[in-house]
């Protein structure tokens, strides 16, 4: 079990900024999860990863694909007070699921730095 | 209602590091809150600010105050396999409780950049 976060790199996001919205997928993902996922993670300790992808296009199209999988999906929207402009996707939770079922959606994806 | 995260930023951890790190304190500060302060919280559409503070010395008394003044206390060590040394403690996750109870502690604390 694990849960991956993915951020649209190209905002280039201040690190404090990204921390909050990677924060607000990860606690989204897992109130979204099915008990079942939620129970499985926690146990496992929760595993997280986040990866970077390089445009919004691209961030949509993962969270359709992890949707179509039937994936526990989080898409986070800044409130845009400060950074970028109100209601811009951020990232994106995926998961807590199977690694495996993770990974067929973004084993692809890099590490964000 | 509002959630901190505190991180050390003397650690220098590489942003993506950093945002794992403050992902695992948030959870986790979620899952060690009551039930009466989980729901408050969530009600409030889940608020978290990303603070830094500047030694190791300075996170350990930070939860100790948190957690002398009750609240929800969640102190993240890394597992420590890249970045820095295993069992470093990298941030620490306060609340969700109310503002002011949480602003008594971590008031004079600057926004992690």
């Amino acid at each position: 079990m694990k849960q991956v976060i993915v951020v649209n790199e190209a905002l280039g996001l201040p690190p404090g900024k990204m921390a909050a919205q990677v924060a607000h997928a990860a606690v989204g993902g897992l109130l979204n999860a099915p008990r079942d996922k939620q129970a499985g993670w926690l146990q496992a300790g929760m595993p997280k990863v986040v990866l970077r992808c390089g445009s919004q296009d691209e961030l949509f199209a993962l969270a359709e694909q992890a949707q179509a999988a039937g994936l526990p999906v989080m898409l986070i929207r800044d409130a845009g007070r400060t950074v970028v402009e109100a209601g811009t996707p951020t990232c994106v939770g995926i998961g807590p699921d199977e690694i495996s079922r993770i990974d067929a959606v973004t084993g692809s994806l890099k590490l964000m730095r």
